[in-house]
């Protein structure tokens, strides 16, 4: 065996057919709802021109994007050229075009900004769409941290509406409330004009994941910490007295909606962005939400990108980061020179909510197949004989196979049992004689003689 | 707009929600079938190490692997090493481990069969899988040939049984005669066993693809050329002479046989070839297989791979090359150290089918979009009353949503039209009092006043 050097990249992850049909229950789960929402699929190459996404995921994206080499560049001719550019591409850290030009997408968000620019003109505004396709990460792996994974995006561009906030809420109660999903979770909501609205109240608007990060802080250290925190990071003692209402937010969504009005009272977006949770929060109030949505004034992700709504989804039984975020960016076009289109949007992690599947054990058992009936190959006879009866079998819609080699049953069984066949099919001389199929249950060992008509009953009612 | 270098790599493709529509439809329906025949998916990275890929393709297939550069080559300490490894694969025209030691896949035999052997102690043999998933090659782009494109494989592999061939001659019969495919075409049959024989008895192994390419020619340039060109290929009198019966190679399959066994008469491997075709087509004549399947002596694609049947499939329609093929192949996962491990599969092309559909218009009008009904927005009440009427709808399984802003009809109507969407749902002051929905279809421009319940049978039942 030569096999030592057999493997994959690091980061990087083999699916055996078990992991897939779990994979797909979630994807198919995903499209099957983003679609009952009026949301359709687009989908984007792997590889992008290295200039479209620079610069957009700031210097450390940046580090972490996977680079084509080009093809072909040993055929250049001009070989002193290419040696004085690799070493020019050394010296500036940075990769000369002679070596690449082109790179593998790192999320779905900038191809999508691409894609709407480029394609305006065949676009119907509001544009709603679904995306799920693997992105590339050079990042260093780690537990749940993969350098190729998936990303499940449903944006609308192109609407100012509350209603599509409302929508994308609905869709993930929705998601994680599915009969055979079923992962409980917590919704976690804020507005970035309200973090605006603070900034520009206390005047330190370079201040403001410092401060969100040291007030998430409350229920862990306390006041008096989270107060010394803000400190240390400069922020005025003035501004420590405006944030103290803000710091110590509770009770209801009205009393915490009371409490930040009185504090943003001077500031125009501060208003609007409350004034936008409000109606959001009324709305899907009227509508039949299981999930717990909570306004969450500490949530700040992606902050230099989204303007308005900022969503986060929490698994409530598994310590694992968010499972699904996202929020509104009025300028995600503005990166190709497509000013003024808004837009809102989630990303479902479907990895991880794979893992929290997993750990919770929300899989059923049945999953990890497909294939309900195998029939037993007895020898050339019978075999010739089964193939009929499977044709009919498999024309009623049901998944079944025959082994294929002439060879000891209990091979032939151990086969079936491995691959989570349910039932097997025993046709010896007998059964062909008498027109019948003996149909073994795996699970109960029980076995009976049927019809053709009879199994395909059975089975499709198991 | 600064969009004027917007764009994407040559030879790769955004898809838009119409396309991804119809090749949803087509992926859907390869899938739903290869479950049906017991086999499962699988997935493998986009990324594999370049050992693993290298050598695999031949010298021309090795320079159309897409290489990915190395993270982080800039933060190597030692420049000098780097510049002088540099040097050095500019020398040896091949790149060196320092700039690249991962690479896109090429197809996914080579990965396949890297999983199979990597994974062996958890598969159960025969290991019936299929696989769909972007494959990458920096082919010079052209009509009908891109640089990123899906492959669909389905194969069996630790099975010698001629039953699966028969079963895949199934697979390919249905998927091409599905009702809502229906892409009429002809399966060209071979055996590479044959083809050895043929060699054999000639003496001139290296010369079997030369005589295919010659043969095949018959048709359009007769008998008298065919051998001319023999001639020029260097193949000896005698040769020529014995190859006349397969030359002039006609009639039924069975007159085709005689002729065969005759001429190969003293190749023991030529005439085992012979018995597996007759036992295939045996097998399948006693099945309903609608799909015109033709001897073809001349098929030898992939010939230094196949060591039994050669599969391959031509649409009758449309000129465009073949639109799936494969066969047997006894030593794929030799390359990475396990023996003897026989295996056959296809791989159907989805990205030609879908040409091949389009081209003789095979998607039905209503593929283009998945949303049914959409709801005019006519206010901030009328909206939150359309709210309850979409989530009842919905959770019926209809795709369904309201037009996010509350703008002029005539652009909400633009929208459902050209999304698509079949009917439009008006919901004002009357039809609020009255509890009833005016429902337009947007194809008759008729209207009714309908309850939900019978808007939703509407929807349902067209």
């Amino acid at each position: 065996m030569s096999d030592l050097k057999l493997g994959i990249p690091k980061g990087t992850r083999d699916f055996s057919p078990s992991e897939m049909v779990r994979r797909n229950f979630i994807f198919d789960t995903l499209k099957k709802i983003f679609q009952k929402y009026g949301y359709l699929p687009i989908e984007t190459p792997a590889m992008e021109n290295i200039t479209t996404l620079t610069g957009k995921y700031g210097d450390e994206g940046d580090q972490l994007i996977f680079k084509i080499l080009n093809s072909r560049i040993h055929e250049s001719k001009n070989k002193d050229l290419l040696k004085e550019e690799f070493e020019k591409s050394l010296e500036h850290s940075k990769n000369s075009e002679i070596l690449t030009e082109k790179a593998l997408r790192y999320d779905l968000t900038v191809p999508f900004a691409r894609y709407v620019v480029q394609h305006r003109n065949d676009i119907t505004f509001p544009f709603k769409r679904y995306q799920m396709q693997p992105v590339w990460r050079a990042d260093r792996p780690q537990k749940g941290r993969y350098r190729e994974f998936y990303q499940c995006d449903v944006d609308v561009i192109g609407s100012k509406s509350l209603l599509n906030e409302v929508e994308l809420l609905q869709i993930i109660d929705e998601v994680f409330n599915e009969k055979n999903l079923n992962v409980p979770v917590l919704i976690k909501l804020n507005n970035r004009k309200i973090l605006s609205g603070i900034a520009e109240v206390i005047g330190a608007a370079d201040k403001i994941i410092d401060i969100t990060v040291a007030i998430d802080k409350l229920d862990k250290i306390g006041l008096v910490k989270v107060n010394e925190e803000l400190r240390q990071k400069n922020v005025s003692e003035e501004a420590i007295s405006t944030l103290q209402p803000i710091i110590k937010l509770s009770g209801s969504l009205d009393e915490k909606m009371i409490a930040l009005k009185y504090v943003l009272a001077s500031s125009i977006i501060g208003l609007e962005g409350i004034s936008e949770i409000q109606k959001v929060f009324k709305t899907i109030n009227t509508l039949n939400i299981k999930t717990d949505v909570e306004f969450d004034v500490t949530l700040a992700r992606g902050l230099n990108y989204y303007t308005g709504a900022i969503f986060e989804v929490k698994a409530k039984d598994v310590e694992i980061g968010s499972i699904c975020g996202g929020g509104r960016y009025d300028d995600l076009t503005g990166i190709f020179g497509m000013k003024d289109v808004s837009g809102v949007g989630v990303s479902f992690g479907a990895d991880r909510i794979y893992d929290v599947m997993l750990q919770t054990n929300k899989f059923p058992a049945e999953a990890a197949t497909l294939t309900k009936l195998m029939f037993v190959n007895f020898g050339d006879n019978e075999e010739k004989y089964c193939l009929g009866l499977l044709a009919e079998i498999r024309s009623n819609g049901i998944s079944a196979e025959i082994y294929p080699d002439q060879t000891k049953m209990k091979k032939q069984l151990d086969y079936a049992n491995n691959k989570g066949i349910a039932y097997v099919a025993l046709v010896g001389e007998n059964e062909i004689n008498e027109n019948l199929i003996t149909l073994k249950n795996m699970n109960t060992g029980e076995q009976k003689k049927l019809s053709v008509a009879e199994v395909i009953q059975e089975l499709n009612e198991n």
